[in-house]
């Protein structure tokens, strides 16, 4: 009989409650703030722009929340998803290191985004809205939503990048199957856009910018319409944790134990989602495993940040958020992995990383890539450009086993697929891409910037 | 607690056979002749070109055959695959049916291909070949046996139709990434292609063209290099059978058994994978179940073609196959589900259609694409063209029920998924696709020409 590759749950054991790891933080995450008053915004704020039952997950401390009957059967189409054991990863390593992945991928918009947007398309539902907007890079969260609005009948408008939208024409289409309207963003659609556009017709757009018409377009009629968000905030991190729910039983089901849990960190729904669940032994029977969240080299806002209040968007629509931040101006470069490029870290894990609760890595993009096509070539699965940083930092560990002869049990997220990406890996194989090193004289502009507008 | 949507066989429940359904037909396929001598082609013919072991299964009268230790492990990495209760789809159909499919798109590259793509590696590897040759047309297969090469080190080159070499670069891409080479065919690697090219050097290329080169650069050092074929022969269709092994002992987790068996139909390996093993109970025990291959109308073999032999590709290379076939001259219209543009059937359906065993299908483009998107948008996953023909056919099975006011039990193969065909689905949206009606006399035309060619 041959080694066990998957370890799966069944649709009955899916855990039925997210985990909230405020409820066991030493040092909460500080509040946010209004950025006019200062003062902490209150959920009311907050509930103009977001549905309520978010905004209460969002400012909680219960240690558990349940997942609603009708989201556990949403995720039911792909999830429980299979924690892998990488034997060909570790033969190509040759390395005395267990590796295991969750494989977040199988999701039918092929990455771990659907965690967060079925469960926020449900509670806008509940609450009678008809209409959400949101914004998306690279169009992982922006396809995600809009197979959750789809099943929930809610009406979706995503203001996607307009250089994304020119780049990545299969992540429009896939939100366009679902239903979703794609307007490429800055666009005439908002007050917003149509002054940018003005200044700069021929303008390609940014996330921030996005964000901000999306806004706008919400705040129109907040009792028929909400906005939507998919990292940074307390809430996605919350809803994600059910990846490293069935990972601790996973990892039971295989009989062991990892030293080392590693997600790729963008916002942190991704890192948090793996890591968080896996911490909590840590944070309450002291147990000894480390967290690791992967960034990449060339936007290093939990190595190189600095920790300070900051806006979440780059035209001050937002709170101002506790955070490891490059500043909200920071423009990273153009690295594939898109959903890795944002200038700040959520507050939860901004906090847990002062604390020296949870480690930072950040790796160049030359090594992701070539960390992903060993992964391909090894496992079989192409990663998202994202992935491939856990999978470059399991490599590290891996290689750094070896050269210590000793064992080491490492788990990783698989955070996504990259079938949508491949034009990534034909720049790779060009030898078109590069590091994009990051001299420290452009973090302190950026940051000396922020400090100047807010105190 | 709520229902079970995914039905999940365990590592473990993997099957470990392949089941032979030669064995149990009433009457045995005819077998392969030779074109010159009209002789059945000795083992040792077929071995020049192919792997010593699969030309033995593709021959063989056992009922089953036991899938090597090494293929369970890396069918491992995506199998066994899901089997999922379609309650999206029920609903949003509202019928009393109730509906099954068998998700093959969790493959790493995307559908059911590597069931006899990894095989296929793992037998040639054995014999100790270095290099395989292949064709692909829509990129299915081609990226299917990269992977596998890409698993046992074996060198793969694959002539790929040029139009979807042009078209479809995605799919190139993930030959590369899986270390394969990817020529566009025509090609000046050959004689056949250089002579093509010649005469016309802005040739668009054809699937029979492809088969050729890749045949003519195989036959140029046998004792090291043999080619591959993804569909159509007997060895093909047996491997896939793991598909409808998994699916029978999944659907007695479910406590159900099928009215009918659907799955569309290109050569006959999709359809044979996950039809073949239910027959068995109707060829065996007599069991009252219906088995359903569905064509697109604008390649109907199977219900407007002819039953003869006839050869597998368009430049004469193949033997004379006893088949179902529109004749091998016939230019299938350029639709998206490129897997089924095809002209003949294997010669195991072939046979078994002849003798009533199996029913057919064709389904119009139109329809397949509306089927497909109602499946994308209550069941989530975005199925590829070539599925949404096993999903129209169900829907058609579903609302039958309806109509007739009583229940049924329906499972369909979903073979794949579709993203890396959106830009089908962009056509749809925009008005662009129809029908490709066919009218009789095209057909005729085609088989007459055929009379003239083969006795």
């Amino acid at each position: 009989m041959s080694k066990t590759k998957k370890f799966l749950l069944s649709d009955q054991q899916m855990p039925t409650q997210w985990y909230n790891v405020v409820a066991d933080m030493p040092n909460r995450p500080l509040p946010p703030l209004d950025p006019r008053t200062k003062q902490p915004v209150t959920k009311e704020q907050m509930c103009a722009l977001f549905a309520e039952e978010l905004m209460a997950q969002e400012m909680s401390v219960e240690r558990f929340i349940d997942i609603p009957d009708q989201v556990q059967d949403l995720y039911k189409i792909w999830r429980p998803t299979p924690l892998v054991r990488a034997y060909g990863l570790e033969k190509a390593l040759d390395t005395p290191a267990k590796i295991y992945f969750k494989n977040e991928s199988v999701s039918p918009a092929g990455s771990h985004k659907p965690n967060s947007a079925i469960p926020q398309a449900y509670y806008n539902h509940k609450q009678g809205i008809k209409n959400l907007t949101t914004e998306t890079g690279g169009g992982q969260w922006g396809s995600a939503i809009a197979l959750a609005c789809q099943l929930f009948g809610i009406d979706l408008k995503v203001y996607m990048v307009r250089v994304s939208y020119n780049q990545k024409p299969y992540r429009k289409l896939m939100m366009n199957a679902w239903g979703a309207e794609v307007i490429p963003s800055p666009s005439n659609t908002t007050q917003v856009g149509r002054s940018v556009l003005e200044r700069d017709p021929d303008c390609s757009g940014s996330l921030g910018l996005a964000i901000s018409e999306a806004v706008e377009v919400a705040l129109r009629d907040p009792s028929t319409t909400k906005y939507c968000l998919g990292s940074v905030l307390n809430h996605v991190l919350l809803h994600q944790t059910v990846i490293g729910e069935e990972a601790l039983l996973q990892m039971e089901m295989a009989g062991d134990k990892p030293d080392v849990v590693i997600g790729c960190f963008g916002g942190g729904s991704n890192f948090g989602g793996v890591a968080m669940p896996f911490l909590r032994g840590k944070l309450i029977r002291g147990e000894n495993i480390r967290v690791v969240a992967v960034e990449p080299s060339s936007c290093p806002k939990l190595t190189r940040g600095t920790f300070q209040y900051d806006l979440g968007d780059t035209e001050g629509f937002t709170p101002l958020i506790p955070m490891y931040t490059l500043g909200h101006t920071f423009q990273p470069a153009d690295i594939h992995a898109g959903g890795l490029r944002y200038h700040g870290a959520g507050a939860i894990v901004s906090q847990l990383l002062r604390d020296g609760l949870v480690e930072a890595q950040a790796v160049p993009q030359l090594e992701t890539f070539a960390a992903g096509l060993i992964f391909a070539r090894s496992e079989g699965i192409i990663p998202a450009p994202e992935s491939t940083h856990a999978i470059a930092a399991a490599i590290r560990e891996a290689n750094q086993a070896k050269e210590e002869g000793r064992s080491r049990t490492i788990l990783f997220n698989l955070s996504g697929h990259g079938m949508i990406d491949l034009y990534a890996y034909e720049q790779y194989f060009a030898g078109k891409l590069t590091n994009y090193d990051l001299p420290d004289q452009v973090i302190s502009q950026s940051v000396d910037r922020l400090e100047k507008i807010i105190k």
